[in-house]
């Protein structure tokens, strides 16, 4: 056990916030999603307060970001006495809801099958706008005019369509759906937990509000590392990939912090 | 039961020599393909000419024609008494045996599963050698830097390799595939064989050579028309496309002629 129990805290947080590059609303997405995802859920601003403060954000950026989430029907807040409670809008619900999958599954299953497109070559209308339709349709570029995607998602309807598996997954392709900056992020992610794993040892007895930091800084870095991919079979990524690795520690030391309740915080 | 049997043969020469473009060394390998291509058949050099000279090729196209086949190692000649006797190679046999299925099968099985391969994208060395490198790998070029093939053919290592099923065959890659021009091959084809199919049943009793002058022009004009096209499942080809018709009606009345012995030419 620690001597000093915010000393401990503070130097936890040090370690897990290493990626100082972090938008402010977008914390806050991955605040209420791990902690105020479900309807009902309410957060005062005096929690989201305590919650911010160690990771050094400032009361203004967080009134801007509030107000950004709200303008982006995200969040809303009604008055409680004198202060305000924030819970996620039915859009908010909605968006958090289907981010969760990938976030907290402890495993991904990856379809068997998938689809390979292509694009008609020369076809009228600038090629960058119809690569940009493909992506939104839910495919990723691997070669110009050439797309991948799940089952699920409609391709243009002049592509030539091909269902099946990848073979061979090249060099040049895994190098072009992991750059090395997204290799690097997994690598730095997993220096910090395991770290964070052993400081967990000896963690003392925290607040809710403390552990509700911990979990959402852990919950942030892990969410932006995995916005930064698309979701593929491991054969698609080089040897040094990590993020099945991540993924294990993650679930692994959110189950040790615990969730606390949204009103305790 | 036509009045003069010589008068209704050169009709049916002229019906079928619709396609004036033919090349005679070519001919003489659809020939010896069709007639002499078990080890041990030999045609002399008169029975070739009485089955060409009907198609108005002259005995010094046909000296040209079996010179270069001889240089090629395809044919080879024996002197027996006054006249000459040919043969085809090993390697003449090889070929010709490799190309039979496509030619004679009455339908075609077409494979569950294919290959779509992407090249790497600005990859070292020229574009043209790398695609020039896949179609002799068996790979049909389907769009710029994408082939498509066979599961037998191995792509270049560099490749992303898919293996499936072609689920939509748009109207621009249908185009690739199949030119107009070799729309109409089929088309044409198809009329010459209706109309012979329908003389054929006034047709008089015919000397050998004369079946074989037939026989020759029909599976000459036939293996043409396929060898302009790669051999794939009918739905990466437009609703007019005739091969499928034109092969039925090819061994329709190739049965109906029969096939004379060699020695009897």
């Amino acid at each position: 056990m620690a001597n000093d129990p915010d000393k401990w805290f503070h130097e936890q947080i040090k370690l897990l916030t290493y990626n100082c590059n972090q938008r402010v609303w977008s914390i806050i997405v991955s605040l209420f999603g791990d902690l105020a995802g479900t309807p009902g859920d309410q957060i005062s601003g005096a929690a989201l307060s305590r919650i911010t403060e160690p990771m050094s954000i400032k009361p203004e950026a967080m009134r801007v970001a509030l107000h950004r989430l709200r303008n982006d029907n995200w969040i809303e807040s009604q008055k409680s006495g004198r202060s305000s409670l924030y819970t996620l809008t039915d859009f908010g619900l909605e968006q958090s809801t289907a981010a969760r999958p990938r976030i907290y599954a402890r495993s991904i299953e990856h379809a068997a099958e998938w689809q390979l497109c292509a694009l008609a070559p020369g076809a009228g209308g600038p090629k960058g706008k119809r690569a940009k339709d493909m992506r939104h349709r839910g495919f990723l570029a691997v070669a110009p005019g050439l797309f991948f995607g799940p089952m699920q998602a409609q391709p243009l309807p002049d592509s030539l369509v091909f269902h099946g598996q990848a073979q061979n997954i090249p060099q040049w392709l895994k190098e072009k759906i992991a750059t090395p900056e997204i290799v690097k992020a997994y690598g730095d992610l997993e220096k910090a937990l395991d770290r964070f794993a052993i400081n967990l040892l000896e963690a003392p007895k925290l607040p809710p509000h403390q552990v509700a930091a911990l979990r959402t800084i852990i919950v942030h870095v892990w969410r932006r590392a995995l916005l930064a991919h698309a979701e593929l079979p491991d054969d698609f990524f080089g040897d040094d990939w990590r993020a099945g690795a991540c993924r294990t520690k993650v679930m692994d030391v959110l189950d040790r912090l615990g969730r606390p309740e949204p009103g305790l915080l």
